[in-house]
């Protein structure tokens, strides 16, 4: 079955993001660089370094399909149909939304429960990697025991407020590894895969 | 002057113990490997990985003083006047202790303000480096501008809740770097100069 693997960057105390969903300086390794690397969505372009760019298309490159929460989809107006990452979507939602409309793209899987979700996003990834934003969706897959990896780029600041990566304070989330880390400007690329 | 570093083991949601001061799994890495390190105070030896050894050897050597807040040293009874490490305390305290009384060592230093504690333990340090204890001192120093660098022994485990490196909510710690990456079993040792 293909891997479930979150990624967020995040800060020295676990937040990927402000209280009111601002990344701030969580995505300023987004521009920390001269590497030019277009998004398939509506996004600009990121500004990577070489190091960074490296490790981004590797991960791009294994990705599959992405699984998030309906609050990021939310915010991000569904991208518009077209993900930055150019997979499929599949949103975890008790409450699918009704007239989501972008013609022209592909529409997203909307699931009502995490093993629905899982089962969707296993069978489109196939062999590759189901991505899985961080926040509550990747909460509930590593409380049903599904979370397979926790991928960290992990940017120099402690915030002391904000989102957190996992949002049950009585689950603690333990880790192995790192199997990776990677060096760059701003940011350290880390990968843990979840311990059983 | 002698440089300013804290350091902790923390976990990857910035947690340095539990809410009731256990570290729980942030120690696991003391006891992981077969190289017998011992303390220079009543706690019993180490025993890390060659990697980690190395690494905390290196540390230990730069080391001319520690300064440390009134809650750890309490809950250590200050450490019986003998610091694990080997090098002089100074705490910061509100309220110095009388009757503290270990005889055949060396009395900590009491200090009531911040200046008052690097003063004096910069003094004692000379040309080595200040060990800063994480939580309310480091937070103070870093509100007062006086922290050079943040050490970060990262364990990878997200605790959901504890105590923090840094205290204060509403001032974030903004860090360069790593200026330095050793990646060790079940720790990762990181150093982040403090930005200015």
């Amino acid at each position: 079955m293909a891997l479930l693997i979150s990624s967020a960057s995040t800060s020295l105390d676990g937040f990927v993001a402000s209280p009111d969903d601002d990344p701030g300086p969580l995505f300023d390794w987004y521009s920390a660089g001269d590497v030019v690397v277009p998004n398939a969505g509506d996004l600009p372009p990121f500004h990577l370094t070489p190091t960074s760019a490296a490790h981004w298309r590797d991960w791009v490159t294994r990705l599959g399909c992405v699984l998030v929460g309906r609050r990021l989809f939310d915010l991000t107006d569904g991208w518009r149909g077209r993900h930055p990452l150019g997979v499929p979507v599949v949103v975890l939602t008790h409450r699918p939304p009704t007239g989501w409309d972008h013609p022209g793209t592909e529409d997203p899987t909307f699931a009502t429960t995490v093993p629905e979700a899982v089962a969707a996003a296993t069978a489109i990834a196939g062999e590759r990697v189901v991505g899985v934003a961080a926040g509550e969706v990747a909460t509930q897959l590593h409380a049903a025991g599904l979370l397979d990896e926790v991928r960290v780029d992990l940017v120099p600041v402690f915030l002391g407020r904000g989102r957190r990566y996992f949002t049950d304070p009585d689950a603690p989330v333990r880790l192995s590894g790192p199997s990776s880390v990677v060096v760059s400007e701003g940011v350290t690329h880390l990968s843990f895969p979840v311990r059983r």
